[in-house]
Parts: C-alpha cells; structure tokens; sequence
C-alpha cells in the first residue's frame, strides 16, 4: 500500500504563444501503487516540476520531492496530507516543489478514491455534492460589438453567468464602458457579469487606473473585478479594496501557497477566492482554503483552464457549498485539453455543472491519444542518466 | 550595453548529507556584458533553478527567465530592476524563477559596480556603509559541557556576539534550560546571545512547546528566537508573538519572495528579518526589504552561509545601518564555500565585519579553485539539446 511509481507526461502543442493560455502545455502525472493507478495534472511549467522531483539533494531542506513521495504509505487520507507536509518540510527551500507536488496529491486522491471505491469530494471530509452554477469563461471581443455576441450566444447557451477578460480591456476608460455595456446587454439584466482584467494596471497608477472604473463596473452591475492588479502587489490591492467597497474583489489564482492565499484573501478583502488545485498544493490545501473562504465570507471559486481532469479535480475542494455557488468551466477545451480527458462535464439546461458520480476523481485519461503531444525529456549528470521521459502507451514502451 | 550571457555553474562535495547546511553545493552564475562580467551565488536547487532559466515556455506567463534577461539593457540601476520586474510578470506561474533570478540579479549588481566602478551599497541608494557586529554561527554541542566550551572559544575569538542552533536543542525543555545556561556562561555576561532552534516546534502543540521555554530564554538573556515554526505557520507565529512579546522572534530565510517576508514581518511581529538575498530576488527586494523593516523597527539582518561571495553581497543591501546592528557571518566556511571565493572578509579586533572598498561586490571568483566541484548537466528535449554545462575555465574549454 505504498507509492511505487510516479510518472510525468510532459505534452505540448507543438507551437506556444504568448497569451496567457495555460492548455497550451500540460504535465500530467501518474501515481502507481499495486495495481491500483491515479492521474493529476499540474498547472506549471513541465521541465523545471520534472526537475524538482528529480534532482540531486542540496541539503536537508532542500531534498528532491521524490523523496517525499516514493515509498511512502497510501491507505487513507491522512496518508496524503503526510505526503504533502513532509514536501513542504524537505523541499521547503526548493520553490518549485509545491508545483509539481499539486499534481501528484491529485493524483493520490484519484487513486485512493478508486482503492476505496469513494469520490474524491467524500475522502476530502464532505457529506454532499452539490451542482455548482457555471460560468463560461470568455474573451472580450475585439470591439464592443463582437463583445455583445458573445455575450448574447452565453446567453443563449443557458449560462446564468459568464466572465469576460483580458483582450482590450483596462487601457481606454470611455472604451472599456462601452465594452462592459455590450456585455451587459447582451447577457440580459439577469446573468452574472464577471469582470478579469488579468492584473493590467501595474505601477504607481494601479489603484488609480482601477478607481477609475468604479462607477461603469457598478452601473453594468459586475459581479466581481478579477485581478486587477498583479498578485504580488498587496498594497494595491489593499488600497483598492478600501477605496472601492462596493465593488467585489476576485484573486488567488497565482498565489504560491495555501498561506499565500490566505493572506491575499485577508489583506485584500476579496470576495471571491480562486484557487488553482494544480498549483497551490493539491486538494487537500484547497479543501482547507474553501473552509477558510467560508469562514471569511469569501466564496472559494476554482481557477482551471486546461483539461476536464483538472476541472472535475478542481470541483471537489468545494463539492458541499450551495449550487448557487460559481465554477469555472472552460467553455472551449484547447485542442490539447480534449485530448487529455475529452468533455467530460457538461452543464445542464439550469447552467449547472456537477461532479460525475464514480471513484476517484471521476474522469478518465485515455493516453493513446496523447502520444503525438509527448515530449520527452531526458536530463544527464556528469554523464549519468538522472531522468528519461517514460514511453506514454505502454504498447510503445 | 545589454547581456550578452548567462552561464550557470553547479557546483557539488561528492557527498551530500541530510544535514540542513546548504554549503554542499551551490549555483553560481556569471553575466557577461560587452567585456565586463559579473558573479552571484543562488541559493537554490541548480537543476531546477537551471530548467527555470531555460525551459520552453508554457504560456506567456509562464516564459524562462532567460527571456526577461538575454538582451536586457545594462547600463543603470534601474535596469536591474527592470529586469527583476519583468521576470516577476513574465514567469510569475514559474515558482522557481525568483529563485534563479537571485543570483542572476546579484551578478548584474557585481556586474554594473565594475563598470560604473562604483562598490553595489552605493548603487542600492545608501550614502556609507558601516561595519556591522558579526556573530558567530556554530551548533550546539552535544552535551552542554561542549556548547560551554564553543561558547566560550567564540568570546575568546573576539565576538560581541553568537548564535547557537539546531543540534539536541528543542526536544527537551530540562535539557535545553543546561544548553542555553552553558552558552550564557560561555560567552559571559555582556555577549549577545541567539538561539535558531531551526523549526523544531511543528504540529498542534508547537506554540505550546516554544512558550515552555520563554523563562529559560530570559533568563539566559535570549536576543533572539530564530524560527521556532516552520516558516509557513504563520499563525504560530503570530499566536507566540501575542503569547509570549517578551521574546524577540528572527524569521524570515525561507521567504519566498519579498511580499511573503514582508507579510511575516508583520504578521510574526519579528522584531528581526533574516533575509537571503539568494532567493529572494536578489539585492534589489533585499535593499527594499532593509527600508520596510528600519520603518517597522525591526531589524533587518543577512541570511547567508555558503560563500564570501554569498556573504560580502548580502551586507550590501543594509551597509547604512549602523554598526550596532548584526550580521550572519559563517565563521567556518565550507571546504565548498572557501574554493568560491576564499575568505575576503574578517571581523576586526572589535568584532566587527565591513564590505569591502571595491567596486561591484568586492570579491573574486577563482574559476580555476572549482573545476573538480562542477557538476556537467546536459538536457535534452525531442532529442534536440536544451542546455548544456558551460566549461568552468576557459582554458577547458
């Protein structure tokens, strides 16, 4: 009943752009213990999370996170939380082991769901789990024209919420008003406006860049503001949120760890607490921040964009919050997230998404198709072999 | 005027122990510029510190450091800090990026000081650069007759002041009133006197354990607590401080980046702030960090205990302090550390430590001492080489 093997799937589309668009590359990871097998994603950079489990000790505090992992015991949930506390201790001083860990405890809890035939919601301590209210994650248009059909197709496709981000927002008041209008009218007075400037207003200006804006967020009745300001620049938002009350803040997405997050969500009294299992440390941390969230009166919200393995992974930190609460839900999976776990969640005529009822996470990976998206990676020391990207069809091993 | 180069050196003993000593190996970097050069130490994991700087890129916030830095312009300050900016925005899903842009930002301060011929104080902002009270770093002894006995060689060699740590220390609160009682007695009376008790205290009863010490700490007239939590149970911490405010708590080293260290400044109350600039981001947060903590009368104090190179930068970004305030200084180098860069730096008979009057840091690297510690890392992609160890010395090249 200990971890025998861990693998990573490094996969990418074979050219990457420069949008903030996670599903362009994916690491995947598989945990073996017995016969049993269970699948994670991490939401960071492949080569360096391969590294950081894999290379040589520095000290005793800056240990592989192989160590920490490979051996050790898998028969309870207490068993994953052992894992990611001695990650935390031996790796402490090495940055990028909270990266690649998130992906392994994912791939833990799958595994232990489907030993002990539970869903992953249940190990994680909950009675219920509720549909969640989906929102569809958009782009802005080009122009506030091609902003009111998106929002009038959301509209239409039964979302009750839907977010529009990046594009040409944030750099022209006068424009960025006629943006949220044509979003506003076009998802109708009822639906949920969700605003994402992806941290546009830096510098000296920030808060006043996003001030600004006040009176056209409230008049087009957003429902929250998403990163206003980079993540690591917590007088800003600080300052925002108490020169701005009215309006509901949205941010963790980038926080480095569980205590990161919390102290994001304190000083910057946000509203709406996003959180990205695949980064911050797995899903035993995200279940502990969606108690906290709710504790503060904060919603805990998923942060996912990549495939539907992340997505159902990310659902079950917060499965037993009300099916008035939002999920993340990637309208269009990138070529390479259908490829990992097809679609395999889909929200109901209500707009509504929920758990698939099976062990484990819920979600398959079919791996014959991910062959042509591998890149293997292969690292040597002083001419020994430290790491070779295992075959991902065992048929072409 | 702009970087030409990064070349990455690791650097390794044969063996590395479990101890928590990261003088085993170490991460040099060399920046090259037109015809001048500069050199930092990270102080990190080199693998994945390595695969940080040259990785593909996932998206376009999670790009390679050698992105914000190949090309960079290098002619003033507030390029350096351009440069750290940029990185902090271009790989801010990349958690292993602060740390290998560290020592890249320190070689660029090395770097600019020799071509402006400026010492790196000086281009931080400062007017002088005092000496500062070194203290002497050793372990506790195995027994308290041999602390007594290092104590008391430590007053005897001319230090105002000495940190005992690690060790049995923690365990027993019987025998950890002998240890602090013998290190008192050892240094006599006036000596300051600290205690890093390496995070021992873990769990549920941690606060518990460490305010079981707090008459033994006065009584032996404790300076300072160094970490009694692992640096992320921020609300032991915080409990302690309210607990127990006649103990003065040091943190601070395993910061993550200069938002997390400034976050447990205040949040611990330290009444110390231990920074190493080889993680946090360089000199440029650390100068930043030396102004927040003068503001919230704490003091800031260098983390370091690898090499002089290591060492002598991390005075620079708190020179104008006075010379009451302390200083790490690691009294026995490393057979590792002293190959670096010898020993530049030696406290006078006032037991006091001073940088250097050079330009740049003030220390040579002797490329030539290190060619039997180089570790060759060769990575491969799709078969195509990604990287590949520079040779140490040009005349193997």
């Amino acid at each position: 009943m200990v971890i025998d093997a861990v693998d990573f799937f490094y996969l990418s589309m074979p050219r990457i752009n420069l949008d903030v668009d996670g599903s362009q590359d994916a690491l995947l990871v598989r945990v073996r213990s017995n016969n049993d097998e269970g699948w994670g994603e991490c939401e960071a950079a492949p080569l360096p999370s391969i590294s950081a489990f894999f290379c040589p000790p520095s000290h005793g505090a800056c240990l592989p996170v192989a160590d920490a992992v490979i051996g050790a015991r898998l028969a309870a949930p207490a068993d994953i939380d052992a894992i990611y506390q001695a990650t935390r201790v031996g790796s402490e001083r090495l940055a990028q082991a909270i990266h690649v860990l998130s992906g392994i405890e994912i791939a833990c809890w799958d595994l232990l769901g489907k030993r002990l035939q539970e869903p992953v919601w249940a190990l994680l301590g909950q009675k219920t789990s509720y549909p969640k209210t989906a929102y569809a994650s958009l782009l802005f248009g080009e122009t506030p024209t091609l902003t009111l059909e998106k929002a009038r197709h959301a509209n239409t496709s039964g979302y009750r919420a839907a977010k529009f981000g990046w594009g040409p927002f944030g750099k022209d008041s006068g424009e960025d008003r006629d943006q949220l209008m044509a979003a506003r009218e076009g998802l109708g007075p009822d639906a949920l406006l969700l605003v994402d400037v992806g941290c546009i207003w830096r510098g000296p200006n920030a808060v006043e860049d996003a001030t600004r804006r006040r009176e056209m967020l409230v008049e087009a009745n957003v429902h929250w503001l998403e990163e206003p300001f980079p993540h690591h620049d917590r007088v800003a938002y600080r300052n925002f949120a108490n020169q701005c009350p009215e309006i509901s803040v949205a941010g963790g997405e980038s926080a480095v760890n569980e205590e990161d997050a919390l102290a994001l969500m304190h000083d910057a009294n946000l509203r709406f607490l996003q959180i990205d299992a695949g980064c911050i440390g797995g899903l035993g941390p995200s279940r502990r921040l969606a108690i906290a969230a709710n504790a503060a009166d904060c919603q805990f919200v998923n942060h996912t964009f990549t495939s539907d393995l992340a997505l159902v992974a990310s659902l079950a930190p917060f499965a037993d919050n009300g099916s008035e609460h939002l999920a993340e839900y990637p309208e269009e999976l990138s070529e390479l997230g259908t490829a990992i776990a097809g679609r395999s969640i889909t929200p109901n005529t209500a707009g509504k998404i929920q758990i698939p009822d099976c062990p484990g996470i819920g979600v398959d990976v079919d791996t014959s198709n991910l062959l042509i998206y591998q890149r293997t990676v292969k690292i040597t020391i002083d001419d020994e072999v430290l790491y070779q990207s295992p075959p991902i069809c065992e048929d072409h091993a």
